[in-house]
């Protein structure tokens, strides 16, 4: 972990801080190995020039974060201190002061700002996001790994699913069976709520898992994934128990020629924005423009859902080594709504996409 | 749901508020009654006297939020869109300036502030965090009854994980085979991360389930709970596979007199700190002061961890209708940790134990 605090030390050089604030799960765990969710407590990661890094952190996982592998020092509190006063206090028998201070703006609450400002009243402010984001952006070999794995994990999800279908299961059952399978994989934790929506039920891009019972000619739709050894998978699939109309069949096939579309334009120094509006055009062209109510896709690593955000007016270049979803969808109120999602992993030349469960409409009877 | 709006208005009116913007994910919920998990897009409830509640959310989610009986304004925004720029124009439509507006300094980071003070930059901001945080302690009926069943499902929960004990299964097939069971009950999901702790890992306060396999004469610790129609379930129990040692008796002993003597102080009037003094004191007598490492419990509701936090220095008395838990727990390293946790409903009398699984010792044989 000592390259990334390295890495993100320099670049912060260039803003001019001395130091750091940084306190986020997500970036906690990239910078330190140890994830943890401290629910309202406080933990970070400080980082002033010239001494080892400092994790903050309660006591009692103090010894948590030794087993995950954290090498530096630590401080920690009991839950009846003031966990500003013991940073303050250890920096002040270090005779370190920082002087300018990186903190992540789109994370740190004004609550915890004005206590941090009130512990160091002398220090000026800056901002880390765009620093730690840009690091986190590009995957190492050994990102990717973790990601393909975590990839392929999301397509068992899926298979084990679509194999727990018949008539009269609930949307419930589904998701108990194949987050069960998952688990006896090792899996503890899924990326996100997994999402396994019935008939009508699809229309909704955001719609939550129930008793609804399964019926013939039903359209399913599975969005999932896992967290493996602290990376996340993404996987959305549509299929057809039993028939399904020419209209639900056109939208198939519609969100498909968008999905591959958006894949194969994912090159080196294309606009991630022009992706989105790849698809879109495709979409809009087939009649379907206002059902896609959504960006086409987001970043995913650490966090499910992080930076870039793949929404049309975005001009960042792809690179070589980002990691994002394609998932089009069209949702058409009582006909029903179809959306296709890979994570791809972007090359020098062809991206390479992480998820493999198949495209082509599969029906089920 | 407008009963609850207006209650907050008033609280806000005393600190000079004319308006606010709610945009935590449980305090929308509360306002609203629509659950969601914007990830990183915005979500808000904006209230400026004198107009109709405004809720901006991503347009995809009007549909949802309307089903969940949001009967309001809605300022809807597409991911392309600056959703800051959608709900300016939309109060200048209705020709509305806030002046004072209450904002959640707990919650809001501070770029999503900057961008709120560059949208209305003449408008003063303070704080709501405390007027709603003041309004959610003390539950109403019907949430002591969604409180109830939440803890009877986490009940259940650990009733399943016990009858899933053997030798050789690991922690994480009964973490599946106890949530497989609950989300048949209709459980979408859980409060948490489920916790199944064999033996010596059980000395983790915040240990995570693998592969470990359980082994006779085992500690086994469960922590779990449930979300039931949007509020928290949290139990924790300690039972011994086989035969425990003489030391692991007493802890449990311990442990177990310390949390009865806790509850049976949850009176109105008395300050949450003392009852962590209670606890804290007990244990410590018993010789093991050193391993209690954390606070005693915390407030929950929406939230698994809201307020209050139930620390040694927190004068906050009881009052009825709160909703807590009280958890001692000790980890003695190598020997093992034991935590035995009820979520308790304040009355004018005694407190209620929601959660009621036994908390003698269970030995499974």
């Amino acid at each position: 972990m000592l390259d990334r605090i390295d890495n993100l030390l320099a670049e912060l050089k260039k803003q001019q801080a001395d130091s750091c604030f940084i306190s986020s799960t997500a970036n906690v765990y990239y910078l330190s190995g140890y994830y943890t969710d401290p629910h309202e407590r406080i933990i970070g990661i400080i980082l002033v020039d010239q001494l080892d890094p400092i994790f903050l952190l309660p006591k009692m996982e103090e010894k948590d974060a030794r087993e995950a592998g954290w090498k530096h020092l630590i401080v920690g509190y009991y839950d009846h201190e003031n966990p500003w006063h013991c940073l303050q206090e250890f920096l002040k028998k270090q005779e370190k002061q920082p002087a300018v201070m990186a903190i992540e703006k789109n994370h740190l609450t004004i609550q915890r700002y004005n206590e941090l400002q009130e512990t160091f009243p002398n220090v000026t402010y800056t901002d880390a996001t765009e620093a730690i984001q840009n690091l986190r952006l590009i995957k190492t070999k050994k990102e990717h790994d973790l990601l393909r794995t975590a990839a392929e994990l999301a397509d068992f999800g899926v298979k084990t699913g679509v194999e727990a279908l018949k008539e009269g299961v609930t949307e419930l059952e589904v998701v108990a069976t194949l987050e069960h399978a998952l688990k006896k994989q090792g899996i503890r934790e899924m990326s996100f709520q997994t999402m396994v929506l019935f008939g009508p039920k699809t229309a909704s891009p955001h719609g939550n898992p129930d008793k609804t019972k399964l019926e013939k000619n039903n359209l399913v739709l599975f969005d999932l994934g896992v967290i493996y050894e602290g990376y996340c998978s993404d996987i959305t699939r549509t299929v057809a128990f039993g028939n399904i109309t020419d209209q639900q069949k056109h939208i198939y096939d519609t969100v498909l020629g968008a999905q591959e579309r958006a894949v194969e334009a994912s090159k080196a120094g294309t606009a991630v924005g022009e992706l989105d509006k790849i698809a879109r055009n495709y979409i809009t062209e087939q009649g379907y423009g206002e059902y896609f109510t959504h960006r086409l896709g987001h970043g995913l690593g650490i966090e499910t859902h992080e930076y870039p955000s793949m929404h049309s007016e975005n001009t960042l270049p792809i690179e070589p080594g980002m990691c994002f979803t394609i998932e089009p969808g069209i949702y058409v109120p009582e006909v029903g709504g179809v959306r296709i999602e890979d994570m791809l992993f972007t090359t020098n030349y062809m991206p390479i996409e992480l998820t493999k469960y198949p495209k082509t409409l599969q029906i089920i009877s």
